[in-house]
C-alpha cells in the first residue's frame, strides 16, 4: 500500500497577518485536498518577509510529502515566493520567454492595456526543471518540482485565479503521484439538518469503508460527501453507484442536486428550460430571495421582480391580501402566505410566484415561536404552502426561509411532491 | 523603549484543515492585534491532535513572545488545547467550582436545559495561577498565563464567543502587557475608492508618525483607520483629534462614521431617530437594499417594504412608471429612477423612498457602460438623483449601487448636500 501523503499550505502575505483579508485560499486548498485524500495537519500563514518564509519553509520541509504555497508571485518587490522556495530546495531560477509572450497578450487581449510594464517580467522566471502552472485567469503562472522527496506546487494567491489554478494545474499534478486516487461527487441537501441527515444516513456510514461517506453543515443547507478511492475515475463511478443509490433512497428528494453550485442555480436552469417566469412576495426574508436569484447571470430571463412587503398593511395595498384575512389567520399564517404569492403572482404577471411571512425574531409575536415561516408557491393552477420551525437566529430563520421557497419551486418544477415536512427530526 | 511584541496565532481545529469552515478567527484576532501594535509573525492552523499541537507550541514559544490559541477549549474529548499548552509550560491543571456554577447558571437559564451533562465540567479545569477570562457568550472559558517570559491567551473557537472575549478580556490583559499603548479610530467611507482616498491622504500620511493613518478596501467601502500610541486613552484622543479634523477637511462627508457597524446601521438609527419610514424601489440591486436593511433587529420600526421590479413592464405594471418616461429616456436613466422612487413612496405610504436603476452586467444594453447605475431618493417635497459609475462586477456593480442609496439616504436625514459625485477620481 502507497505511504499517505502529507501536505502542508504554506499562504504568503503580510495582508493575511494583518487580517486585512480572510484566508478563503486556506479553506479552499483544504477542501481540494480533503477530496484528494491528501492529510493537511498544518497551515502556516508568514508575511511577505523572506527571512520568516525561509524559516517556515524549512520547518514545512521537515514534515510535509508536500508543500503547497499561495501568494507572493506577482511582479512587485514584495514578491518573493518563487525566489525563497526555489533557494530553499537549492534551485535556479530560470526565464521563461514563452510565459512572458502570454503575459503580453493578456496585457493587451484581456486588461486592454498595450505596453506592459517591466517588472511584469520578474514573473516569467520560475525554478529550473519546474512544471509550469500556465495561468489563464491572470498573470503571475504557478508551477511545481519535486526535490529530494518533497513536492512544492505554487499558486497565485487572488483567490479567482488559486482557486481555478488548482483545479485546472495542482489537481492532475497531485492525482498522478499516487495510483489510486480518491473521486468525489457533492450532494446538496435542504429541508434538513445535518444532525438529521447523519443519524438517517448513520449505520450506512459505519458499513462503509470505500466510498465513504460525510455530512457537512452549511449555511442553510447540508453537503454530504461520496467519496470513492480508484484507479481510474470509472472504477470510482462504479463503486460510488449503489451507495449514491442507498443514499437516495434514505434522504429521497431532499437531495436538490449534485455537483451543483447553488439551489437558486439549480432553480434558475430549470426555470429556463421550461421557460417559466418568476415573481417574489416577500416578508420576514425581506428581498433575500429576489437578490439570491438576481446574484445569477441572466436571472432577467426569468424572474420579473417581487415585492418586499415588510409592514403588513402593505400586504393588503400593495399586494391586495384582503384585510379580513389577516385579520382573522394572523399574518404569519398559511393563509397569508397563500393570498401573497398568488397576488404576486397576478401582480408581476408570471407563470409561478412564492412568498414567505414568518417570525425572524429576535422579538417573538406572543402567538407563534421564533423560527416559524409560511413559505408558499402559487402557479397558475394551485398554491401550496409549507410551513417551517428553523430554530432561532435572525440570519438562519431568514436564510432558511429563502431556502425553502426556492427548494418548493425545484420539487414543482422537476415534478416531486411540492409539500414536505421541512426540518422534521 | 519597550521591546516590540511578537505574538503568534495558533488556531485548533481539525475543521479548519479539512475546510470545513473559514479561519474568520484568524483574522479577526489578527486585526486586533494590528490595533494594539503588537506584531503577529506567523499564524499556525493545526488539527485536534495532542502530539502535533504539542510540536506547534514548542515551535510557537521559540519564536514569539505572546501565543494566542483560538478553539479546543470545549467539553468533548476533541477539546484539548488547555491541557497540551500547560503540559508544554509545565503547568498543573486546577478546578474551579465558580466556573462551574457559572456553566450550570447559562445550561438553565440561556439555553433552558436543567441538567448540564458530567462532561461539561472539564471546562472549569485551568491551568494553576492563570487568569481567568470568564465566557458570558457561552460555556468554556478562556484563560491568560505567563510563563518563561511567553505570554499565553486562549479563546474558544466559536466565532462569536472568540471575538467577545478578545475584546472583554484579552485587550485589556494585552494593553497591560506595555506603559505605551495603541488606540484606534475607524472612519467608514462610502462612494470613493481605496486609492482615491489614499492619493488624496498621502502627503498626510507621508508626514505622520503618531497617529498614523492607513486606507482598507472593503466591500463597496473603505476603512480608514486612524492610530495613535499613548500611555492613556486622553492622551491618545488628544493627539488624533487634530488629524480627524484634517481628514474631515480632507475626505469631507464621505465619511459616514467613526467607529459604527454599518452603513445601513447608521440610516436605520438616523431614520428612528427621526421618526421616517422608507420604502425601496429596486431593479438591478435586485432586493439587496431591503435584504440589507432587514438584516437589521427592529427594521420594521422604519422599513415599510420595497418592490423588486427587475423585469421593465414591472415598473409600469407595479409602481405606475409611464411607459413614455421609459420609451423616451431609456429604462436605466435619471428620470426612471426618480419616477420609480417618487411612485414606490406613494405605493408603501411612505415619508422616504430610494430606487435603482443600472446595469449590472456582464451584458450590456448598447448605450449606457456596463457599471452605470442611477439612485434616486424621494421625500415629500423633491427627488436627488444620483449617477454612479461604479465599474466591473456584477457582485461590485450591486453591492455600490445599494450602498449609494442607503448614502443618499444619510445625507438627507444629516442636512448634508444629498447629490454628490460617487466615485470621482
Amino acid at each position: 500500500m502507497a505511504k499517505q501523503l502529507r501536505a502542508e499550505i504554506l499562504c504568503v502575505g503580510t495582508e493575511l497577518l494583518l487580517g486585512n483579508i480572510t484566508n478563503t485560499n486556506a479553506r479552499d486548498v483544504s477542501v481540494y485536498l480533503s477530496e484528494l485524500g491528501i492529510d493537511v495537519f498544518y497551515e502556516t500563514v508568514v508575511g511577505d518577509n523572506p527571512e520568516r518564509l525561509t524559516k517556515a519553509v524549512d520547518i514545512a520541509k521537515s514534515r510535509a510529502d508536500i508543500i503547497i504555497t499561495t501568494g507572493g508571485l506577482g511582479p512587485t518587490c514584495d514578491d518573493l515566493t518563487k525566489q525563497v522556495l526555489a533557494k530553499a530546495f537549492g534551485l535556479e531560477m530560470e526565464f521563461h520567454a514563452e510565459l512572458a509572450e502570454e503575459m503580453k497578450r493578456y496585457f493587451h487581449d484581456v486588461l486592454g492595456v498595450s505596453e506592459m510594464t517591466e517588472n511584469n517580467l520578474q514573473q516569467a522566471y520560475l525554478p529550473v526543471g519546474c512544471t509550469i502552472f500556465h495561468n489563464d485567469w491572470g498573470t503571475a503562472p504557478g508551477c511545481a518540482f519535486e526535490s529530494g522527496g518533497v513536492h512544492v506546487l505554487m499558486l497565485p494567491g487572488p483567490p479567482r485565479e488559486c482557486n481555478a489554478m488548482f483545479k485546472a494545474c495542482a489537481m492532475p499534478y497531485l492525482r498522478a503521484l499516487s495510483d489510486e486516487q480518491l473521486y468525489t461527487h457533492n450532494l446538496r441537501i435542504v429541508g434538513s439538518g445535518e444532525s438529521t441527515v447523519e443519524s438517517k444516513l448513520r449505520d450506512l456510514m459505519n458499513e462503509l469503508s470505500n466510498p465513504t461517506l460525510a455530512p457537512y453543515a452549511k449555511e442553510g443547507e447540508v453537503l454530504l460527501r461520496v467519496t470513492a478511492k480508484a484507479k481510474s475515475q470509472d472504477e470510482a463511478e462504479a463503486l460510488m453507484e449503489p451507495v449514491l443509490e442507498k443514499v437516495q433512497a434514505t434522504i429521497g428528494d431532499l437531495i436538490y442536486g449534485m455537483d451543483v453550485d447553488s439551489l437558486e442555480e439549480v432553480v434558475f436552469v430549470l426555470l429556463k428550460a421550461k421557460k417559466l417566469t418568476l415573481a417574489t412576495a416577500e416578508s420576514c426574508t425581506g428581498g433575500l430571495i429576489a437578490k439570491r436569484i438576481t446574484d445569477l447571470i441572466g436571472s432577467s430571463q426569468v424572474f420579473r421582480g417581487g415585492a418586499v412587503t415588510y409592514a403588513t398593511e402593505t400586504k393588503t395595498s400593495v399586494l391586495g391580501v384582503p384585510a379580513d384575512v389577516i385579520e382573522k389567520n394572523g399574518v404569519i399564517s398559511a393563509e397569508v402566505a397563500s393570498e401573497m404569492a398568488v397576488r404576486a403572482r397576478k401582480l408581476f404577471g408570471t407563470d409561478l410566484a412564492v412568498s414567505t411571512t414568518g417570525l425572524a425574531g429576535p422579538d417573538g409575536d406572543g402567538k407563534n415561536p421564533v423560527g416559524t415561516v409560511f413559505v408558499a408557491l402559487a402557479t397558475q393552477k394551485e398554491v401550496y404552502v409549507s410551513k417551517i420551525s428553523s430554530g432561532i437566529g435572525r440570519a438562519r430563520v431568514r436564510i432558511l426561509g429563502s431556502s425553502c421557497a426556492l427548494d418548493m419551486l425545484r420539487r414543482y418544477l422537476t415534478e416531486l411532491p411540492v409539500v414536505v415536512d421541512y426540518y422534521k427530526k
